[in-house]
């Protein structure tokens, strides 16, 4: 922990508390809380589930007010965590210590070096996107994902493990003000106060997207839920028509978290439901009109003035519709070309408002796609455009998500995807 | 296509026709079809669509019984197109040729060394997953993506096109005979003789898995398939209600439709329903029992021999069900004997038929885990094992699924995916 903290450049005064060595990692030790020079922000309670209790009462005496604790063994475990968890929160209440966890193993905001993983993290990007739960993932594995395998990056990470004390409520009031974060992702087992979790979600999706995934949706998952974080399975329903009535994104997994806030992150919201699509493929084109029509999405049908267009590029015969099928058009003129025609000239269409460019990776794709996005977002800045990979030689398919998503346009595997994506960014904030 | 097939490894006859030069990569080419030396048992029409009736004729002079075309331009492509296949396909009918096309961009046979694919191929590793359809994908980006990006080879691959003469059913009827092919994949718009392919498919999903992803299947997307390949979508309740019927497994996109196909290549059937999840977030483990509950999978209780087990790698306090969170397994004793005690114990519960190992891929994972998959088929042979990576760094992660998968184990990103396999497994032929 101490490892990633110095790792995330912490700037303030770093005290780790051990009796036994005089430094680790270079930084000076104190025997016990009260011989360090100043009364700590924020303490770190690493110690074992029967040792926090009495180092509560240590930080209730030296007027620390805000404590992680990152053990386990509380009431995820059983009657008697749940009692030594009590103990805890006893000691919290009475001295007015706000305490995040028990079971939260870690906490990250890139832009003030704090990092309270107890997994080792590198240096994390910082960004919009802020994460909280009760999950450990948001601060070990999906920080690593996002670290290196995405562009956008992070204001925040909370993991609340128990949430004896923080809850999503807390972080929802706290995020919803918090001028560093531009959208909220949240993955939850259930809330305890359905009622003000409710009330906050709602004020917090008005003003910045909000994602959210439900772990406990089957009668199975609810069951797994009681023995992780020792949530309540019964407001499960509650729940479920709350989220939905809050204008939040309700999300199936993390992947598809992942996809939307990176949509919200890079990309503007659409000023209508019409979605251009332009594909190398005919099953693109069928599998995005399918997608399209689950989610609420229309398809203008493009004008005389894209068939003008297309003849650029395509023989006179070939007709065209939206979803376009370009496919003859890049036997006649290659990718490059076609794709840039067709992809401006839907872009120009009464009623898109986004567009889904999708490419299959193989050697007759190859072009400058990156460019070509790149000056897609320039002209058309107020219209969100995805890209849509759908195979490929697994390197090749690498370095084009690379160089897309470094010309500002999320990339996703699937055409379904992509218009979850866009119509996430439509229909936000609407309950 | 001619570099395709050389590329291939064809060992037959190869006899292109092109009146104008004497030879192309390297082969001797013939002036027309009358003056090659044996009669062609296949003919690949390289054409544009209104000079592929007068070749068909001379085909049928010459005896040929057997014809791909690969131009569009036909019935996807309005009234004219439609007209010139109607011509094309008359003569086919009146010599008695079999017609693959139009608009087939790709035959693949890796075994034979046959691959037609008006796109550039590599090399494709033999195996015995096959893949028709619609769609040139297949052919194209699939293609490539399986062999660079999956461990199971390929045993055919067709691209059907408009489907005006070998369709679904001649597919099928084919491929449920055919010693090569374990595993069919079929991506449709919609079939034009229900009945027959009910038929069909029942029978052929009794003998082999059959996975299929139907295009289609709202009214936006009906109206797609009908500018893609002038398929008729009128059939399409029935189609939903038949292909539910049959035993074959329904999914909803390409990537799906590829988790399903790598588990049916990989591993055996379960014995029953049961799954066994051991994981290293809590978070895994609530999601992988959400995802049981929606996929009828039961996941059986452990019993005191399983704590047991446990009790060598964790502390004694913590409570283990099924999924199993074994964080504090590893906290205590690292991964990698965590993991293999948890997983093999997992196994030996009764009513525990097929397993899923739940990773996040940070550096406190580091362990030998290909070496413990290959342990577990080892000596679980009859027991399906997956495994999922929740995140991690993105050069780690590809290591490890090439790694675990290079083992025998198929990698998912998300628990869904992986139960959703494990369920296919074990459903699939139950309509």
């Amino acid at each position: 922990m101490l490892a990633n903290i110095i790792e995330a450049g912490f700037a303030g005064g770093l005290y780790p508390v051990n009796p036994g060595v005089e430094e680790i990692l270079g930084v000076r030790t104190y025997p016990d809380l009260a011989s360090i020079p100043e009364p700590p922000e924020l303490v770190i309670a690493v110690l074992p589930r029967t040792q926090t209790r009495s180092l509560m009462l240590e930080c209730a005496q030296a007027g620390v007010r805000h404590v992680i604790v990152p053990a386990a063994g509380f009431s995820d475990a059983g009657e008697e965590g749940r009692r030594l968890e009590e103990g805890v929160m006893e000691v919290a209440r009475d001295a007015g210590i706000t305490l995040m966890g028990p079971n939260s193993i870690g906490t990250v905001c890139p832009s003030s070096g704090l990092a309270t993983s107890i997994v080792s993290l590198d240096r994390m990007r910082p960004g919009i996107v802020a994460l909280f739960g009760q999950s450990g993932l948001f601060s070990s594995g999906i920080a690593r994902w996002i670290n290196t395998g995405e562009k956008f990056g992070v204001s925040k990470i909370a993991c609340l493990g128990n949430k004896a004390g923080v809850d999503e409520v807390d972080m929802l009031e706290y995020l919803r003000g918090d001028p560093e974060t531009g959208v909220i992702c949240i993955y939850t087992e259930g809330v305890s106060d359905g009622r003000a979790f409710a009330e906050v979600l709602r004020e917090a999706a008005r003003e910045k997207p909000v994602v959210v995934l439900k772990g406990g949706s089957t009668e199975q998952g609810r069951v797994a839920v009681a023995s992780h974080t020792g949530s309540l399975a019964g407001s499960d329903k509650i729940y479920d028509g709350l989220v939905a009535q809050s204008g939040a994104v309700r999300v199936n997994d993390f992947e598809e978290m992942l996809d939307v806030a990176k949509a919200f992150a890079m990309l503007p919201a659409p000023a209508g439901n019409g979605v251009g699509v332009v594909s190398i493929t005919g099953a693109g084109c069928v599998l995005s009109a399918d997608a399209a029509g689950l989610l609420g999405l229309a398809l203008p049908q493009p004008s005389k003035r894209f068939a003008e267009s297309m003849k650029e590029v395509a023989p006179e015969w070939v007709p065209y519709r939206n979803p376009a099928d370009i496919w003859a058009a890049i036997e006649a003129s290659g990718p490059e070309r076609s794709f840039t025609i067709a992809s401006a000239a839907m872009l120009e269409e009464e009623g898109v408002d986004s567009l889904a460019v999708i490419f299959t990776v193989i050697p007759e794709s190859r072009m400058d796609a990156a460019g070509m996005f790149a000056s897609l977002r320039e002209r058309y800045p107020e219209s969100p455009v995805t890209a849509v990979l759908m195979g490929g030689d697994s390197g090749m398919l690498a370095d084009w998500r690379d160089s897309i998503e470094s010309a500002g346009v999320p990339v996703y595997t699937s055409p379904a995807r992509a218009l979850r994506a866009l119509a996430a960014l439509k229909f936000r904030g609407r309950p």
